[in-house]
């Protein structure tokens, strides 16, 4: 029927689920949070070890259409879990922290290509500089959602902080978009186009927030007045799905927009049974798409035999360290707000598949080459793989100082 | 990313959901199966319509993905809910209507064909007699599963053995497929190849019945013991996956695959938190599928305008009583047993994808007409829209006489 031979993508998909559930269970039972042990599966089941997880083709194809509805549910879930109060009384941190987690990795990284340091090649050009500054911008926030839920702080001040300015973050992130896609077009950018996009994630967002909260209860109690099974869980499914559609062809993110659906549904009646029929569904989902990271990942990158790989390594390692430390340094950017400035930086460390969308685009229109952009992949994948661990620990030494 | 527009996909879904709850509680308080809701909502948002969901291109590919996900997700919810036993003992009544419900609508529709009866075309040949023959053969096991789960009869004597009719035909489809594509191909069919396809899926089945009845609960003994969120339901899902991408892969059909897992799992000691989270998820995927069904409806066909539309609507007339009556023949197959022949035979109508499948080839390969293609699809549609009012309405006059 098409060109996908569907038995393929089933017993991948088997695999996909077991490893996941398997390596998460590991990974809950060494005091880590299960999604590292998702992200981990996917490094296993991706192309540099069993390969079952292809790099493209009709099989990647549908499995980051899987990931995608995975991740567009988690951030449901996790806008429904989300208090709005608290969401806007820290908003203004929240923009402060994204703010300066934006500024801080990209005159970081950009400043140490110009400067030619340590493992950047003679040949560096600004251009380069300013493709390599950008994918070290936009948090992933769905991993750092689901670190926040797999440690039970998704009510934390702290979660709220980075939760807002993980969002802000993907609304910026479209706007470097423009701009780096501007730039690669070797065009000019308009600073309207640019205001434009930011009014459009914030005009959504508002939009959607004031319309929905007063439309979305009076869907649901219409939905609970029918008699078909699974109406309520299904309406708010088609609800998350519809926005995140709606925000990505108004010009915004389709998270916000999943996320914004949740943050309506909290205020319905039926926000008890949403939640928990929800949960089964995002459980099965939700870690197709960390495996499907985790499976981005190329170990062979990392083999020292191959040439350059030294320089490599080591403008790797700079980097990553320029992207944690200019995330943490964004933790400090709210000195008026009482919260805990560690957590909150190193919650905004993760970087997903925004800055590897820019780091593509930088690739495909010669501006980077193929060693910077494995680098930058190597970047992406380092940040993802420490916060975790490092969340976990920071909140570990909070409940030991709060101990008697 | 890809070629699809993911913002499409996302608002297609959420009209589908949205579209086949409302018609599908419609349908209910007018006293019919919600799954023919669902169907007419696919026929609004298909092609003919709305066109919302398009009969081609990236965006119907991955539409016809979640509804394959879906009606495996459906299959292995009908398999948990089925008692083994019961359909032990109706083995031998479910062959032999499943045997009469394939030679009889076969017969019937190949000797119209060669006996040139009214509406059939002058240059009819053997060859398209055959692959008419063989379009009428394979009842729908999704559709018919549904209506009895909408009508709550699935422990019925009835239920049981039109399941186990409904599945051995799609076995029996398979056979007749190779015996199809063989014609199609010019070449001869081996009565090998035959026993082949026939002998795969008896032992396929058997097969995972002793195996999986062994292996399952120590499975899920261990997977009860793990911490992570929703690793029951995580890996109830990865087996039914997993057995039907098997099942294909070993020259079988999926849905035998997620029915045998759902078999397999009903005997766990986890099965009531299986079948309980399972429930939202198959509330959400499942539409899919039936309104993609039904989105593959062309009312145009239908249109009095067309030239030749009167012939075309004569053979499209007979045939589908043709197909109705060789089913319902079906239902007298078993004479030994005592069960309720008419709603079996009536539960065996229902035709869909594997007929369309055997239509498809014989298009392809220039045996049938576009004009007998389309007259094909409309009998499948036919079949697919009657047996639900029909079956409920036998249900009820059951109701009624069983009534003091």
């Amino acid at each position: 029927m098409h060109d996908l031979p569907m038995a393929t993508l089933l017993v991948t998909l088997a695999a996909i689920l077991l490893a996941a559930k398997l390596l998460g269970d590991f990974a809950e039972r060494i005091g880590q949070p299960a999604v590292l042990g998702e992200l981990v599966a996917g490094v296993l089941l991706g192309p540099s070890l069993f390969g079952l997880i292809p790099a493209d083709g009709a099989l990647a194809d549908v499995l980051h259409v899987v990931a995608e509805l995975g991740v567009i549910l988690l951030l449901f879930e996790i806008g429904l879990e989300t208090d709005l109060r608290e969401m806007f009384r820290v908003g203004p941190a929240a923009l402060s922290v994204a703010a300066v987690g934006i500024a801080a990795p990209f005159l970081l990284g950009y400043a140490y290509w110009i400067g030619r340091g340590p493992g950047v090649p003679l040949d560096a050009t600004v251009m380069a500089g300013i493709f390599i500054g950008a994918t070290l911008t936009a948090t992933s926030v769905g991993i750092t959602a689901r670190v926040l839920a797999d440690l039970d702080r998704l009510r934390s001040k702290e979660a709220s902080i980075i939760l807002g300015a993980a969002l802000i973050d993907d609304v910026l992130g479209l706007v470097i978009l423009t701009v780096v896609t501007g730039i690669a077009a070797g065009g000019t950018v308009s600073p309207l186009g640019v205001l434009r996009v930011l009014a459009i994630g914030v005009g959504f967002l508002v939009a959607a927030l004031v319309l929905g909260r007063f439309l979305a209860p009076r869907l649901f109690q219409l939905a609970e007045r029918m008699r078909v099974r699974g109406v309520l869980v299904a309406a708010a499914v088609a609800v998350a799905f519809g926005l995140a559609g709606l925000a990505e062809l108004a010009g915004s993110a389709q998270i916000l927009g999943a996320f914004a659906a949740g943050l309506i549904l909290s205020g319905t009646n039926q926000f008890d049974t949403i939640e928990r029929e929800l949960k089964p569904v995002v459980s099965i989902f939700a870690p197709v798409f960390f495996v499907v990271v985790g499976a981005s990942v190329n170990l062979r990158l990392l083999d020292p035999s191959r040439p350059g790989a030294g320089q490599l390594l080591l403008l790797t390692g700079v980097l990553a360290v320029l992207a944690v430390v200019g995330k943490v340094i964004a933790g400090w950017a709210a000195p008026w707000e009482r919260y805990r400035r560690l957590v909150v930086g190193v919650g905004m460390v993760p970087r997903g598949e925004v800055g590897l969308i820019f780091a593509n685009i930088g690739l495909r229109s010669g501006i980077i080459t193929d060693a910077v952009f494995s680098a930058l992949l190597l970047v992406v994948m380092i940040s993802t793989f420490v916060a975790p661990p490092a969340l976990k620990a920071l909140f570990a030494r909070e409940e030991l100082d709060a101990a008697p």
